[in-house]
């Protein structure tokens, strides 16, 4: 087959194909359509002497194709038979691989996929989501607050449990490692587990509130696993892996080998979502996250420190909660954001979102534990309907915070 | 700290850091640069009360920030104390994690790493090298001939495996799956492995040279590390691994618990590494694919179907052989390529480099048998000094492969 033979423009794609979005540029936008399809399904450069016709029926189709400015969007469906169930990587490298690099193109981004069902049942899913999270932390409505431990890195272990300490203390619940800690000389994995375990368990026995302990697992799979394992014997409910730099192989065999509720951070995403001509949509990585069993996921702040805008957040959202079978991933919110903000992250989100500040709570005037209280209060305000000006007067740190990070 | 304390232009990095370069665009790119140096290492976007007075001598630092174009690149140094040896995706997290989404800048590119010699030392590297892979595959000088499979999905495991022994007998040294070949219900990884290693055998009996298959082993990380326990069983040894969207913890791995040469496909890089304002250098992969142990790795095919030219590959292949105190990567050309591309491939990578052809050679008119011989005859045309025309006079499958390829 050659590369025009994979466009149909007109064909309705069945039930049981699997559709990839497209954004691209090219001179000759057909020929690089059927490029596409070819070099994503079972074509190359060439009509090669080796195919069988039973091989033919597997072919993609570009069923759709659309000039947009200087760009073009393409559909794609797939016969599912191409991909091997359960197995993340294999669909990437079909449906994501080579084709980026293509020389018929000059620019390509994959901005959505839409999978059948019973592919999707397929994959684990999320143990937990969103109820299984609010049953775990006996939160029933609101907002789960959550904090990074600051500085990133470079505390001590007992210095780090101090800080974990005082912000559950302040009204916390979900306290966790940066991206960045996994094991290093100053702050060794399970010194660090074990000390701030501690410090878990005196917090729950003084709020009588249920914490959390989002330790941060990232390593070469096996280290990863038997962390997760270490994490699980000490009764730790929690753990977070770099989903990214970890990779999606990696993800997967954490979902299948742990209880724990999976948090997932989304570091050097923005290598491949950022560009909006190249790469992967943050939308297509949340479906993927969801399907390997993401617990709760980094969707962006909106109105921290990250670019994302309301409408591309609103989209990662969609991707994590959308009805496909599986249970529905917690969105996370996170990045240069403080108490100021809580009001407008909970009309965006609504209720099913954990917020989380790092700065916006270690920079509180008066420390981790004020900077906690006033986060929590933020989120009290919110729940009873009142302003954050107005909850400020009867709250002093709540009041210490909006001057603070008003400047 | 703020973010501009992490710039100390002039400052000489030591011996025991870590630099990355990068280019980014920014409105002010004294903070940004600071930023992208607080976010990679301590710091985040406000003064937290946290900051322990030991923690400050782990700050990365701006020691350079110029202007080029529209652009700027700058220089970081690390203390390398920051990263957990052996541990790839938490390097990543850390110097390419959440600085590529940051506000402050409106583009980011990580062109660069260098480490010093006692962190490169606590990776595994290649177990084989290119010398490694000579010793295996006895081939003293010349490039190694490889084909990949096609069509690149579809064909049943009998078919599969017949078209590896032509193309074996024809006279590839390497035969591979394609990087989107897992274990479709079409064709079986098991099955196919082994009716595909009878046929290596009966190749190997017929020719008297020693022949690899290479087997795609991609898939989540203990299924994958299943896969090429069967391979080396079965006396296979070799087996491949989509390195991008298995991931840099899976990869770490297959290092870890196999002895077979690995082959590393980078399907989906060019996601991130081919917009050039925007994700990470092709070179940056390599240098990690090494670290982590990949054997011989697709580094871009020059003259092919894929984007990249010289400059870009030789960077590449640069990053798989410089004296860093790890064996050299075989680098391997693919995508696109035809006989008519060797002369060019060895002048560009001198002999040590693995040469793959797909469609250049099962598109050959006489099919993939004649299509390797022709791809054969080409090599040793050009070990021998002698111009494809001319020893294509002697040699009938190269000559029709001239004719066809030149169209």
């Amino acid at each position: 087959m050659k590369y025009e033979d994979y466009v149909c423009l007109g064909y309705s794609p069945r039930k049981q194909e699997l559709i990839t979005v497209l954004r691209f540029k090219a001179k000759n936008p057909k020929r690089a359509a059927g490029a596409l399809a070819a070099e994503s399904s079972i074509g190359t450069w060439q009509e090669v002497k080796t195919e069988k016709s039973y091989v033919k029926k597997l072919a993609a189709k570009v069923f759709f194709l659309r000039k947009e400015g200087k760009h073009y969007i393409t559909k794609i469906a797939y016969p599912i038979e191409l991909f091997e169930p359960g197995n993340i990587p294999n669909l990437l490298s079909s449906v994501a691989g080579n084709i980026f690099g293509m020389k018929e193109l000059q620019s390509l981004r994959l901005e959505d996929i839409t999978m059948p069902r019973k592919f999707v049942k397929s994959f684990e899913g999320p143990h937990y989501g969103i109820e299984g999270i609010r049953k775990v932390m006996r939160v029933k409505k609101r907002p789960l607050i959550g904090t990074i431990i600051k500085p990133k890195l470079g505390l001590k272990p007992k210095d780090h449990a101090r800080v974990a300490l005082e912000a559950w203390l302040g009204g916390c619940d979900i306290v966790k490692d940066d991206e960045n800690l996994a094991s290093q000389k100053f702050n060794e994995f399970e010194k660090r587990l074990r000390i701030t375990m501690k410090a878990k368990e005196k917090a729950e026995r003084e709020t009588g509130e249920k914490k959390a302990y989002v330790v941060n697992v990232t390593a070469e799979t096996l280290e990863m696993l038997e962390r997760a394992e270490k994490v699980e014997k000490l009764g730790n409910g929690y753990c977070m892996i770099d989903i990214i730099t970890c990779g999606f192989s990696a993800l997967q065999s954490l979902r299948k080998n742990t209880r724990l509720i999976i948090h997932g951070h989304r570091a050097m995403h923005a290598a491949l979502t950022r560009n909006k001509n190249q790469g992967i949509s943050m939308k297509v990585i949340a479906k993927l996250a969801r399907l390997a069993g993401v617990d709760q996921l980094h969707v962006g702040a909106v109105f921290g420190k990250m670019h994302e805008g309301k409408e591309e957040v609103k989209k990662n959202v969609e991707a994590l909660k959308e009805d496909i079978g599986l249970k529905p991933t917690m969105p996370i919110a996170s990045g240069g954001l403080s108490p100021l903000d809580v009001p407008h992250l909970v009309d965006f989100f609504g209720p099913d979102v954990i917020i989380q500040m790092g700065g916006g709570i270690h920079a509180h005037p008066q420390g981790t534990f004020a900077g906690a209280r006033a986060a929590r209060q933020a989120i009290e305000a919110v729940m009873q309907g009142e302003k954050l000006e107005s909850y400020a007067k009867k709250h002093e740190e709540l009041r210490q915070a909006l001057d603070f990070f008003k400047k």
